[in-house]
C-alpha cells in the first residue's frame, strides 16, 4: 500500500535517515512481547516532533494509508502490530521531559519517555508518579494508551488518574490540546479520558501533562507466608474491609518464585511456604506506616498466615521486589511459548478465580502460572506451551481462554485489567460486551477516524 | 411535538399518575438554579426504573421526540432545560441506595439519590465518599453528569475518580453496563469516563457504582486571615509546593462573608480581615494532621497571614463551613439577578485571574463577587445585576464574560471547572476549542445519538 511516491514524500519531510523500509527495519518492530501476532510495517518513520506527525497523518489520511504508533513494544496483546502493514511511527525519539512545574505539581513529557525515567526524575525532586506497572521500560505513551495499572493501584489508582492533559494528533493530522494543568475540568466531553486506554486507535499522543504527588517519606513491605494460595488470597477482602490502605497487595506462589530464582540466579529471602502475600505501605512517618501494617499483620495471622516478615532493609526490599518484577520474564523463560489472561474481577472474587484456573490446569494437563494484584482484583494468568505441538497448543489454549473469560464474566469481571485488548483479545471483548456495546465503540472509532487508518483491526474493529 | 397518541402510550406504560402535562407540570421543571434559560417540557414522566426508561427511549427514538433527564435541577448552566420541549424524565424517584459492598468498598446507587444522603449513609459505616460539591441536594446522577468537583478535589480528585461503574440507557433504548466493581479496566474505550461530564447528552444514567474510601478519623480546619485577597491567594502555590496535602483550600472575601452573615443571620467567627483562606486537613491521627497543618500555618505566617485560627470545635467548624456553604445562596439573595463564571486555571494563576476580575468590576462599574477553590484553581465569579436595566445588564454581562473567558484562555484555563457547559456556556466553549475540537465532539454525540433526541442543544450542539 505504501508506494515509492509516498517514500519520497516521507524522505522529503524527515530526511533519508529517518525513513526505513524493507530490510532496514528491525524485525522487532513486527511484534510486541507476547501478542502472538506479527507483521512488518512497510515503512518505519523515526518521528521527532508533533509537527512531523501531523504532516505524516495529513498525508496518510488523504492517501488512506494505515498508520500505527509504537513506543517500546512491551505490549502483551499485539496492539502495536501493524496488521495491514503501512506506516509505523517510532515514537521512541520523542523522549524528552519537558517541564516540571512544582507550583502545579505537574510533569510535562513527550510520549517516548520511559516509565523508569519518570520515576527517577520526579523522585530526585521529592515527588511521586504513583502508577507502577511492572514493565519499567515501557513508554509513558504506551502506558497511557493501555491505561496501565500496576501494583500501587490499590491505594493510588491507575494511569488515567494521573493524566491531566494531552496533546494529540488526530487521524486527519489536526492537533488538539485536551485538558491541561488544571485540576478540575467539566468543559465538554472528556476526550482526554477516552484517549487514555484507546490503544493508539483514536489519536496519537504527542505530549502528556502528568499529575504528581509529594513523595511518601516512608515505605515498608510485608512478606506474609501462607500454607496455600487460597488461604492467602481469601485474606485480602478482610484487609480491604478493615479499612487499612496498603499501597499494594501482590500474591505469589512457590512455583513462580522458583522460576524467578532461577531466572535471576538469586535466592528469594524465604522458602518456608507455598504461597505469599507481598504487601507494601507508605506514609509520611514511621508511626503512620507502622500503625497501618500492624493492623494488617494481625489480620493475616488471624487468617492463618504462618508468619509476617517485615521487609525494611534496602537489601531485603530489593530481593523481594526484584523477584516480583522478574515474574513475567521468568515464567516466559521457563517455557517454549505462552499466552496470558489479564482479567480483572471484584477483589473478593480473586480466590474463586484462581481456584478455577487450578482446576483448568488439572483438567487440561497443562502448566498454568499466575501472579498479580490481589489487592485490586487484576490477575495475570499464564498458560504455558512447554512441549505441546502447535495444534494441541492452539486447541487447548482456545478452550482454556474460553473457560477463563467466561468464568470472569460470571464473576462480574472484565476482559482486561491493564494490558488492553489490542488484536489478541478482541474475541473475548466482543463476546462479553455484545453487539450494541461494540457497535457503539465502532461509532466512536468512526467519530475520530472515519477512514479507519489509525491502528486498524484493534480493540473494536 | 408530543401528541395525544404519545401521551396515551406513556400512560399505558407508567399509569395515569406518573404522566404530567400542561398545568400539571410545576414551573420549576422549566429551569435550573441559574442558567438564564427556561422552557417547559411538553410532558413530564415520573420514571421509576431502568426498564421504563428503556421503553420510553425506544419510543422517543422511533418518533424522534426530544428527551431530557432531570435530577434536582440544581445546575447553573441550563443543562437540564428542555430547549425543544418534548419529554422530561424526572429521575428523582429513582432514589434508592442499592448496595454497600464493604469487601470491595463500593456503593451502588440509583441516580436520584442526593449527595447529602450518600455522605450520611457511608459515614455511618465509617466510610467516605470524597467528592464534596457545595450543593448537597444535588442528585448523584447530576453530579456524575457534570463531573462535579467540590472542595476536597485538592486532595481527593473529582466525581469521575469515584465512579467505578455505570448502568446507562442509550438514546435508542438499549441498556449498557459500563465498568463495574473492578478497580482497573483496560477493556475497550472507556465509555464510562465519557459519560461522566457529558451533561445528559449521550446516555441516561440509571445506576452508579461508586468507589468509597475509609473515613479519615480526624479532620481539622484552619481559618487564616490576610490583609488582602492577593496576599492570601498568592500563598496557595507555596503551600502546594511545600508538599503538604490539604483536603481543601478555599478563599473568601469580606464582602461575601458579610452577605453570608446576613443571609444566615449568624456571625462569622472572625471579622479582623478583608480576606481569608480556609483550609482543611484530614488523616488518621491527631499527630498526622497536626504535622501537616503546622507546616502550612508556618508558610501562611511567613507569607503575611495576620493570624492562624485552628477550627477544631464542632461549633466553630459549623459556623465557618456553614458560611462557606451559604455563599452561593447569600450572593444570590443580595441582588436581583446574577450570572456566573466557573473557570478553572492552573493553581498558580488564581491570583492573577482574581486581580483581573477586580479590574473588570471597576471598569464596568458593577458588583462582582467571587469565592471558590483556591487549592484547585476553580473559581466561582458572580456578576450581579443589582439595579441595572435589562439592556444594560445584558450588554455589560456579555462584555464581562468575553473578557473573563478570554483572560482564562490566556492563562491556559478552561471554561468550566465543575458546573459544566449546558446551554449557557456553549459560546465560550466553542470560542476556546475551535472548529476541529467541537466537530469531534459533535461526531461523538452522533455516535451515541444519531437522531439527536437526547438533551438537544447542549454542550457541543
Amino acid at each position: 500500500m505504501v508506494n515509492l511516491e509516498d517514500i519520497k514524500y516521507f524522505k522529503s519531510l524527515l530526511g533519508e535517515d529517518r525513513v526505513l523500509t524493507g530490510d532496514e527495519i528491525n524485525e522487532d518492530f513486527s511484534h510486541d512481547e507476547l501478542g502472538g501476532v506479527s507483521k512488518m510495517p512497510e515503512v518505519l518513520l523515526e518521528v521527532q516532533n508533533t509537527e512531523e506527525i501531523s504532516k505524516v497523518m495529513k498525508y496518510a489520511y488523504e492517501k488512506g494509508i494505515p498508520v500505527v504508533p509504537r513506543g517500546s513494544g512491551t505490549g502483551l496483546v499485539g496492539a502495536s502490530v501493524p496488521m495491514l502493514g503501512g506506516i509505523m511511527l517510532n515514537m521512541s525519539s520523542m523522549n524528552k521531559i519537558l517541564e516540571l512545574d512544582e507550583e502545579n505539581l505537574t510533569l510535562t513529557v513527550e510520549p517516548g519517555v520511559l516509565l523508569m525515567e519518570i520515576g527517577k526524575f520526579v523522585e530526585a525532586h521529592d515527588l511521586f508518579y504513583p502508577p507502577d506497572p511492572g514493565e519499567k521500560s515501557a513508554t509513558i505513551g504506551g502506558n497511557i494508551s493501555t491505561n496501565a495499572g500496576g501494583m500501587r493501584a490499590v491505594k493510588y489508582g491507575v494511569t488515567r488518574d494521573y493524566v491531566r492533559g494531552l496533546e494529540v494528533v488526530l487521524p486527519n493530522g489536526e492537533v488538539l490540546n485536551l485538558g491541561g494543568k488544571v485540576v478540575k475540568n467539566s468543559s465538554g466531553y472528556s476526550i482526554k479520558d477516552l484517549i487514555c486506554g484507546s490503544e493508539g486507535t483514536l489519536a496519537i499522543i504527542t505530549k502528556a501533562i502528568l499529575k504528581l504527588l509529594p513523595l511518601p517519606k516512608k515505605t515498608i513491605s510485608l512478606l506474609v507466608p501462607f500454607k496455600d494460595l487460597d488461604t492467602a488470597i481469601s485474606t485480602v477482602p478482610k484487609i480491604i474491609k478493615s479499612k487499612a490502605i496498603p499501597t499494594a497487595i501482590e500474591f505469589m506462589q512457590r512455583e513462580v518464585i522458583l522460576s524467578a530464582e532461577e531466572y535471576l540466579g538469586k535466592k528469594f529471602p524465604d522458602n518456608s511456604a507455598d504461597a505469599y502475600l507481598l504487601l507494601s505501605f507508605d506514609g509520611n512517618s514511621k508511626e503512620d506506616v507502622e500503625k497501618d501494617y500492624g493492623k494488617v499483620a494481625e489480620i493475616c495471622l488471624n487468617e492463618g498466615a504462618l508468619d509476617v516478615y517485615i521487609v525494611d532493609t534496602d537489601e531485603r526490599k530489593e530481593a523481594v521486589w526484584n523477584a516480583r518484577g522478574a515474574f513475567l520474564e521468568a515464567v516466559k523463560a521457563s517455557t517454549t511459548e505462552m499466552d496470558e489472561c489479564d482479567v480483572v474481577v471484584p477483589r473478593n472474587k480473586v480466590a474463586e478465580f484462581i481456584k478455577y484456573t487450578n482446576e483448568l490446569q488439572n483438567k487440561f494437563n497443562i502448566r498454568i502460572r499466575s501472579f498479580g494484584h490481589a489487592g485490586d482484583g487484576n490477575l495475570h494468568v499464564y498458560i504455558l506451551k512447554d512441549d505441546l505441538n502447535k495444534e494441541e497448543w492452539n486447541n487447548k489454549l482456545e478452550e482454556i481462554f474460553k473457560s477463563m473469560y467466561s468464568k470472569s464474566m460470571g464473576l462480574n469481571g472484565l476482559v482486561s485489567g491493564e494490558h488492553g485488548i489490542g488484536f489478541a483479545k478482541k474475541k473475548y471483548l466482543f463476546n462479553q460486551y455484545g453487539e450494541e456495546y461494540i457497535s457503539l465503540m465502532k461509532n466512536i472509532k468512526k467519530a475520530f477516524d472515519p477512514k479507519n487508518i489509525l491502528n486498524p483491526q484493534k480493540v473494536c474493529e
